[in-house]
């Protein structure tokens, strides 16, 4: 057996291993694609496993993320920290090997895959990183960052649509540093593919302006090697390589079989697998040593890739002084110096009325001269979202330095791009649509999350005041969806002054993501005067405004509707009846202060508690309470010009003035 | 002028005029696509507008929703029951003309589309249940159901994601009569669609197996005529043929420019737009006698090619009584006579353990036998959901009657074409993913809530339950995000016997979707000789068991849970504490119930209350109130055999019992 043999049934067996010893995985993809990804490995792949964050290694992505076992094996085997126990305790409780993927958990997972189509996207996200970095700041003679962005897909990422956006935006922005290998096997868990899949994938890529090369029998090692190495030398486009492959290949019973792709082998048939392929060793997990020393080569290599381009980094700070200390402060979660001034004197004016969308354009150019690396766009609604960062160019094709980014109307594909764009480092990406359109695209903001990635989420548009575009239009329950999602911040400000706080407070949640959810429809700016200061966002929620005695009621809102709350509440006080009005913007934000602050504002004895919000009232129960009033929305919308809407659902101060008055005669 | 340019400006005029009365709108795709439009109208859609609802009439998909105005102008002037004061009332508070077309409200609005590519995939599914009645129904010389699906189709359309999913799918699945017109106008809202689509579109459709013709020009009605004609002579492949036009054609200073895509072109435009056109009238929405004549020709048309049919309908009914009659009960929402016999009994043996995605296979395949029209199937993941109906065959394009649908893995395209399957008639489609891909395809659900259509969603796998998979497998937040979408109901049953409720209830709920939420792990049946017996279900949540006492505390609880509840119920019995158990399994149905009934269930004098449910707390609010304790997980899952995850995350008897006394305690 060949050394690259032995190296391949290496990883094969411990893919097997793994997953007959969990009792739980998936045996099949790691041993059909384990020639492709030990070539790319073993020659390609330019990484130092000894320091998994340098930043100008390749990065490699396995976007079949059920194909776990295989990565870890390769982690393992080229010297990760990631000891040859935890193969063992493959998708055990706190084991540093779980069911897929995890990134920031497993040193050398690149991003958490699983959900197909995400790690294919992500991976453009990288190149698009690369590419910027790379034209900010390399300089003749000096490529700083230079990198590949490689990644195994498979038939299920193909197929989800997700791919089909970021592909196709791939191809219009030449991202010829992506290099693809297809995990071209034929099976799906339903069967074969062609009884869903019979499109021309190679002709649908070269439709994108992606290279296709192949297929190629994915057992053909030489085939693997020849077609990475045209991949590299095709620089304008991106390359899918298109591996034909054999599902669980080396089971003599069950490769080629939808039987290898979700369960273990099984006992007997892990043993037959073994004579099969020839293997000297029937004690499981068994690393021949031959296999080890080669792969840990790899660890070697790396260092001495990376010792390479430290020299040169290290020259380059002395030749570029500005550009090396502006790279570090981009690599570093470091905000520069300085970036808030002028944030609090941009909306002074209280005669001015403004959509905080118009609030967050002003703020967005405020800022982006400061923050070097804020790039951001939309999902072709930059005009009506204001995110457009004036006096910088496009990001594209003739200019990866561009600051504003097109994604075109795919949603999807941008969530899970700005993942990859912040998984690569270096950038702070801001990305944006319709609230309404959240649902396009919320399992990628899911995954933003779950890999705590700082990504900004901008939502405008986001409720009935939307207007005559209808109910497809606006948003109900999505406000209520961003609230529920673990790890996510969500905050929805009442005016420009609290949109300053919700993007000051987006900027610096550089370890978790961030949605900001505007308004369409303009708004009053709050006289900051006669109410509390806006910083009290940072507090999720606080007092705005409140009579001179003591609350009898306690109003709630967020947005647009904390005007109507400051209009009722003044019109009680008028009536004799003390109000407290609270603006709460970001309920993660709130639940995050200590019991004593939550109370101070929601104080547990004033129990007449009216919340307001154009959506849903499912969920305000948590703070108006058993004995108090929700009033929202709590069917789709119309359409028709807002005002009207907002009158016709019943959001107005009268209203909430007349429930106040229900609620305390039925609370004597 | 000819009297087709006259009648093409009449569409482009009443478009241009309904966005500038309601000063809001998409007036440039109308009067870009309006030729194509009329070509297609005029001499190819076989429709009957004075009655919608012929079940044979061509189905007409607008795609791009935003350009409405010239759907409702050519409903208009064909003679739907869409009076000339609708088009003048366009886009205000109850008008039948919405700023998107909603299926339903507006008579020949087939689907409600707006949110992007959702169309493009509506009219898949339509295709897909035509064919389907066809292969079933049809007989020698009698083409009972024989139509075309036609959509016009735009460029945002064709770079979501989900139009990539159906698209695909249509052309494994030879839908030859399929013909969309692509309205390639080269402009999208940020700037030419060479900023982000540079993508060879014709070639992509070759490559998903479609017929491709065009390019043409736009405005040429012979050429548009006869690609329809050569797109109907190809039975085979469905045809995309792309049409080159230029938004807001005949605005002298805005054609060709994004400026006409999302606001009126302004009354000066308006005017000159006018001359441009040579239009004869000054006021605003004049239509032309002319015009008008020509296009309720199709009125007659309709009615003669209506009444032939039913001269052929009613020869068919004696050619084929027994087929007559099952094609109506299939286009009615009538259920056969005994469809439910064998429910009672199918789980009565409480030693019985059985996952509620395996209680749900056994009940789809003693129902499928009786339900002819039920079909259905997965992305991709039908031997893990159990969907399979045995002994029937797969549809495919061998075989159009076959009952087991394979969307491939693409769960957002599978929402829309249900829709699509459901808007057509004839067919009650059930669909499904895991729980956790619900992120997939919300948009594609909220938009049958909307509808009101009656698919069948299944979600399996539905909580950490799932186990090793981990955390990207494992839903959280989807649970409760499925309660939050209006006119949705969702049922998570406990076990078997729930799950024949839950089955019962969506079979019957023809005007609405249902979610139907079911585990992974194996659950015990409950004992309904201790307990309230399974229609409980019915009413959402009931009382399944409690203390001979009155009880001290209340533990509700769904799905998988409600045997944890059981457990603590008991234990808390045992130790002295009266306690009730509720199961919950449908907050939707508990809703719809009689207050009196409610707090039948929940008397709101015991407060001390205790929910327990695999994914968030937040929304429990509204049942354990101020003073209760919900139980649940408010972070990410993790990667463990079920039964560890369970005891980690505090899911367990136990941790009930000792938050009942706490909760005691502090009550006291």
């Amino acid at each position: 057996m060949s050394i690259d043999e032995l190296c391949i049934n290496t990883i094969r067996v411990l893919s097997m291993d793994a997953v007959q010893k969990a009792n739980s995985g998936h045996p099949g993809a790691p041993m059909g694609m384990a020639p492709m990804a030990y070539v790319l490995w073993d020659r390609f792949l330019k990484h130092n496993p000894q320091n998994p964050l340098w930043i100008n290694r390749d990065r490699f992505i396995l976007s079949p993320g059920h194909a776990s076992a295989m990565l870890y094996s390769l982690l393992h085997l080229t010297g990760y920290d990631l000891p040859f126990d935890e193969l063992t305790k493959f998708r055990q409780w706190g084991s540093k090997t779980p069911g897929h993927p995890e990134h920031g958990w497993t040193p050398g997972a690149e991003a958490t895959t699983g959900p197909l189509g995400q790690g294919f996207c992500n991976g453009i996200g990288m190149a698009i990183a690369e590419r910027w970095l790379a034209q900010q700041y390399n300089r003749p003679g000096y490529n700083i960052i230079d990198h590949y962005t490689y990644a195994i897909v498979s038939d299920g990422d193909l197929m989800e649509g997700i791919t089909s956006e970021a592909a196709s935006l791939a191809g219009t922005l030449q991202l010829g540093k992506v290099i693809y290998l297809y995990d071209d096997n034929d099976i799906s868990i339903e069967g074969s593919t062609d009884i869903t899949f019979k499109e021309d994938v190679a002709l649908r890529f070269k439709a994108y302006g992606w290279q296709v090369l192949g297929p190629l029998d994915g057992n053909d090692i030489q085939a693997i090697n020849n077609a990475i190495r045209d991949a590299q030398n095709e620089t304008r486009y991106p390359s899918l390589i298109i591996c034909k492959t054999i599902i669980g290949c080396g089971s003599p019973n069950k490769q080629g079989k939808c039987s290898s792709h979700g369960q273990p082998l099984g006992v007997d048939e892990v043993a037959l697998t073994r004579t099969n392929l020839n293997w000297q060793y029937s004690e499981p997990f068994k690393i021949p040593q031959e296999a080890i020393n080669h792969f840990r080569k790899a660890t070697d290599r790396g260092k001495t890739e990376q010792d390479k381009w430290q020299l040169l980094f290290d020259s380059y700070r002395v030749a570029y002084p500005d550009e090396y200390k502006h790279l570090m402060e981009d690599l570093s979660s470091e905000l520069p110096q300085g970036w808030e001034e002028g944030l609090d004197n941009l909306f002074t004016d209280v005669t001015n009325t403004m959509a905080t969308r118009e609030a967050s354009g002003q703020i967005i150019n405020l800022i982006a001269p400061k923050i070097r690396n804020l790039v951001g766009g939309s999902a072709d609604l930059a005009p009506s979202i204001k995110t457009t960062i004036n006096d910088a160019e496009s990001f594209s094709a003739d200019c990866y330095s561009g600051r504003n980014f097109h994604f075109g109307i795919r949603e999807h594909a941008m969530g899970a791009i700005a993942n990859g764009m912040t998984l690569h480092g270096g950038l702070i990406p801001f990305v944006s649509t319709f609230l309404v359109f959240y649902d396009y695209m919320c399992a990628a903001v899911r995954l933003s999350a779950f890999m705590k990635q700082g990504v900004i989420y901008i939502y405008s548009h986001d409720s009935i005041g939307v207007g005559e575009d209808g109910p497809t239009h606006q948003p109900i329950e999505q406000l209520m969806g961003l609230r529920m999602v673990p790890d996510l911040v969500t905050i929805r400000p009442a005016d420009a002054t609290e949109t300053v706080e919700a993007w000051r407070i987006a900027i610096k949640n550089r370890n978790n993501p961030t949605a900001l959810v505007f308004t369409r429809q303009k708004l009053p700016v709050i006289d900051r005067q006669s109410t509390a200061p806006a910083s009290g966002v940072r507090n999720g929620g606080y007092i705005l405004w409140q009579s001179s005695h003591e609350p009898d009621i306690i109003l709630i809102a967020t947005g647009s509707e904390v005007h109507i709350a400051l209009e009722a509440g003044r019109l009680l006080d008028e009536q004799g009846i003390a109000s407290r009005v609270v603006s709460m913007p970001s309920w993660e934000l709130f639940e995050a202060q200590s019991a004593e602050y939550r109370d101070s504002v929601l104080p547990r004895h004033i129990k007449a508690r009216i919340s307001i919000e154009a959506g849903l009232t499912f969920g305000w129960e948590r703070y108006v309470g058993n004995d108090g009033i929700a009033i929202g929305i709590d069917r789709f919308g119309a359409s028709a010009p807002y005002r009207v809407l907002y009158q016709q659902f019943g959001l107005t101060a009268d209203r909430m003035v007349s429930e106040a008055h229900k609620l305390l005669k039925n609370n004597k």
